[in-house]
């Protein structure tokens, strides 16, 4: 059993996401466990350079997590042809330059998601990855949460019958900043920054929608400037100007519809931070990120409407856990293993730089929708 | 303490809601309570002549709720110059009509929702209603229901801040009559008799939404036909033509968003069969029926996306009941008792046939979004 | 709506079923609520004389439920042409002989099972009654159990795909009668008096299987005599040599296999005092008496084999209640207002005699089974 | 304190239960532990040489556990005088080979049931050893789990009375592998690799039913083929032709009849994966692989049959749990333990070669029923 080494440019990784998901949970926790086991019973270990514009903050980093090398030099990264990988986690304004930047110093790629921030330069990164002939995926995690599994494993099994709809509620109450701080960083409330929900949300949701219903036709979408001033990490107030809520709905290929609000400044009362809420013929379930809760038809409350009564019957206890039969995995972990494989041994990873740019088209689609008040027609892609 | 008589036409109590709403619920309830008080201290006894087509039904009806006059012929009911006010819960289809030959015939008026099947009917009943001088109403039962009267406390407590956004949900599975019975009459799944979901509940969300949160801008509603075959009363299969789910949103004036869907086809996961979640700067709330919850910004969790670990925030245990203080009283009888003091003492009564009309506008609205894809921009309606 | 009377001689109406589940809770509640309504509007009122052998019982059960007529006189009952239906509920090892003198005398006939203590008297009661051209008809009260109603529901919604095999146990501890009094009569567990499980249970099996799973095919049966003394109700010790316990494997049709174990030797730790215990390709189910608790696949846990831990999954709150959705009626009620309407407007009953052959043949082949070691095939019957 | 050493050669112990069962939590845990205490206060140090076809796969197990030996070398093991005892966990088709050749190298055998895969060569490795003069030993580990220790417990305190019957259920759902993987190994539904439940299952009910309530008289079963297409560990559909169902009926020495159904088609609604209800004159029990339930007759409810209310009495609340007074030890290293003292220092050990050929031969008898529909008698081994 022999162990090859893959070198990977890391860039990007000293933000919040970045950090935690991509290193500290990914490539570390790989590196930590001897590698990424190929099907040839050999293993693949990561090796990570971290490039960014903090030297303090890549030192810092680069020692907490067991990693030897770090530049804020990316260009000297970049000609180094030992390191095969390019990964970008930065900010989404530079995104898609950086990853044109190394496609033409012959890196493979992989990406946070969104992978521009307009469809014409999504669309030019995926043409130039694949004229280049070189690996490219962009991080699609919520597929691999152990909620979203079950629910994939539900559709798969035919639990559903014919599925109706999808009801979709993402979100929670990202703090003003003034009486106390915010949880989320304040770019994200910045449309000069590449902020907005629309754009972050609905790149998500064409990945989700697409793998697990059925290609999206067609987008409705209305955004929201619901909290128009904020206080930034330095207790300054800005003027928040991106749009923080976003009520969309969605034509799925064969019917289905799929009505998904996101929204920064909801109160939550749901399972959790995010479900999907599916109905079909044949039962119902409700997906978050870890649980899944279903109800089959046999097993349907037959409620009537009375309003001189409460409520008899309880709408959360008629519903059933579907049990975590398969251990779960970190979602980006997940994903890096199989994006090290499809490099290594060319396993397969279906999403790519044109996935990737899909999720834009989506994001795109729904500001044109928000903006000319009508539902928008999602053409397919060419290259 | 004198007591006045008030004759009254209940035509089509037959059905469903009119037998138990109209009147076990409030006609005879009333009568039970010894009549209607008025500000004077005087009384008014309701004294109704049920009107319909089958003479066994109406006899059995009579007998049950002590009710001594019923007819199959509305002609001579109607040419009964004792009996001021004529209602109508019989089949939509019908309804306009009806109104108007009752006031031709001279009668106050009072029905229910929808007004009519479409605009323009709509529109002349509420105009020859006024041009002939008579009182009018339209049952707008939801503004009475315990939960939506908390709510409409909340707002005007001012304990919401600014309003930013709705989201309601309503509906529940009804049974497709194959293997168990639907808990709906099939004429509701067919569109040659006044059936579908948009026609139905548009008209609710018009009143809610203009009473409670303020005037309806313009609308977006897609509706959808989920289960075309279902089975009727008899047993018999039957195309089930009409839309059974709705996924709509809607600009409030001042930039409040409402997003609702209605369904017939949807397994319930949320606290009651209709709920209104509202968001505010100062806090939020989620109304059903018969309860209210809220939550206050400073009872607000501050959850942190962690795909790692199951979430920890139990998202239900922290809303707070808003309580019973009030105790309620049935949504139609509260309703029938303001319309009795404004035909006898000319008591406030603004949801008259006018507001009714707004009702089918927004239905009619909601179907042509949904045929032209687009938003719809609500006109205010002239006489 | 016209009313018709329907003259009913019940025999053998003072023992505990008689009394309680066909006098009182059967053609008493019937009389109670006006008759049977039939499909053209007019309702049947059932009119029966009591037929015995203790005037003093007769007369008391006559007054308890208000009925007027009783008698003593078997054949001065069946002389009256007024009273078209015969039933019988008394004891077993007569039945056969009083069926056949019923018919003779032209009435149709109603009545508990066994229809007789063996095969040959069975179908001779069954081709009398055909030639006779008298409806006929044998209780199967199990088949109106709401529990066993909601799982027909199940099974005709599909919710099981393929359905493999049945568990049934049905049964609880009868005590001895020495240190406390027994709960069952004491003819149950002598031969002489037609007692014997196999007899008891295996006639009702017949029909439970025959139409929820589908036709049974072959019976391999073992009884058993566990308790071979009891007390009786006079505190007599005595012989009880009748069979107390029978373990019985069924094939159905379609390669379903029921296991089915009958005992009044048993201590219960289940669900009810009857369960049967359904696994098919998609789900599986739990019925009792008035529950039936379901786990779709989807639900399903997946346990490993580890005996250094104790199990950590509970298996009974993984199982989801099928809700009562539809109001459940007496069973014998029921099935009795189906039989009135067979005799009255010729309403369905698939239930008749040669259906209580059936279940007398299928309780024969499961003693020749304990005697010959062997499976039985259950031959289809022929007139 | 003297130390021996015990060199045992150890085949077979890279499947699940050989590694986990065996060589971790037996052979590896006796070492850590110090070895195994002898009467004489010496102890006995186990030293394994573990065989096996891949190289790979021995060296990964003895890294793990601390071994310093492994082979790929049965032959040259074998030749080892140093190593006495040989052990299989390997395929159940190659072991009566396997013991014939260690029983001619002189070594004293223990192994996993089934002995062998037919009747005739189980006892002839019975037989070879007996002449052979050395010691053998069949694992026989459901003997040792603490639920049956306490049901052992119960029988021998006379709990029970006279015992009437035992149910046993044992299995759960084995998933199909197409949407979830399996968790269990294919050859298990395949008849040419040795699979089929009643191989596995009645060797183990034979020891259980011999030891617990007396010897086995007869059997009557039926196997089923439940599900015949399953997905194999790489994903491949294969066609599973062995038993996945046995419906056996036991009569056991006295008279107790002992139903147990095995099946890896169901899903639990019981307290564990495998439960033993005994029923005597005056007391039950209920026990599964860890806990043990009782109910004496003085705790016995008296329930009627009533089907027209929801039942009353708690069904599972009216049990005690036998406590765990004693510490539980692993099942399998106990009867490890027991075999080395056996062998060491001729401590009993009554579960030989002999006690394993009886498991064989009720499974072939069980086998031979299901084909010739018939019970079959359980005559005695001889020599």
């Amino acid at each position: 059993m022999a162990e090859q080494r893959l070198g990977i440019i890391m860039h990007g990784v000293t933000g919040r996401m970045g950090t935690n998901q991509h290193l500290a949970r990914s490539i570390a926790a790989i590196r930590e466990a001897g590698g990424v086991a190929l099907r040839s019973g050999d293993r693949v270990m990561p090796d990570p350079v971290l490039v960014g514009r903090n030297a303090d903050k890549l030192r810092h980093l680069a020692e907490a997590y067991g990693v030897s090398r770090w530049t804020t030099d990316l260009n000297e990264a970049l000609a180094n042809t030992d390191d095969t990988v390019f990964f970008d986690a930065g900010t989404t304004t530079m995104r898609a330059g950086l990853l044109e930047q190394a496609i033409a110093a012959g890196k493979h790629i992989y990406c946070e998601k969104p992978s521009a921030v307009d469809l014409a330069s999504a669309l030019s990164a995926a043409n130039t990855a694949k004229a280049a002939g070189i690996k490219h995926g962009v991080v699609q995690d919520k597929l691999f949460l152990p909620g979203l599994l079950k629910l994939k494993l539900l559709i798969d099994s035919g639990f559903f019958g014919r599925i109706l709809s999808v009801r979709g509620e993402f979100g929670y109450w990202v703090f003003e900043g003034d009486w106390q701080p915010a949880q989320r960083p304040s770019w994200n409330y910045r449309l000069a920054e590449g902020g907005g929900i629309i754009l972050d949300m609905l790149c998500h949701w064409r990945y989700v929608l697409d793998n697990l219903f059925g290609p999206v036709r067609s987008v409705n979408c209305i955004g929201a400037n619901h909290i128009p001033e904020r206080v930034d990490e330095s207790g300054a107030a800005y003027r928040a100007d991106a749009d923080d809520a976003a009520y969309a709905t969605f034509e799925i290929d064969g019917g289905i519809i799929a009505q998904i609000n996101s929204s920064w400044c909801t109160r939550v009362r749901r399972d959790d931070l995010v479900t999907f809420h599916v109905d079909g013929t044949h039962g119902s379930a409700v997906a978050g990120p870890t649980g899944c809760k279903s109800q089959a038809r046999v097993n349907t409350p037959k409620p009537v409407w009375n309003p001189d009564v409460p409520q008899s019957i309880d709408f959360y206890s008629t519903w059933q856990d579907v049990p975590d039969n398969s251990p779960a995995q970190n979602a980006f972990r997940a994903q890096w293993e199989l994006f090290i494989r499809h490099v290594t041994e060319d396993g397969p990873f279906p999403w790519d730089l044109m996935a990737g740019a899909k999720g834009v088209q989506l994001a795109m689609a729904g500001l044109q929708s928000w903006r000319e008040r009508r539902w928008i027609d999602i053409e397919p892609l060419r290259a």
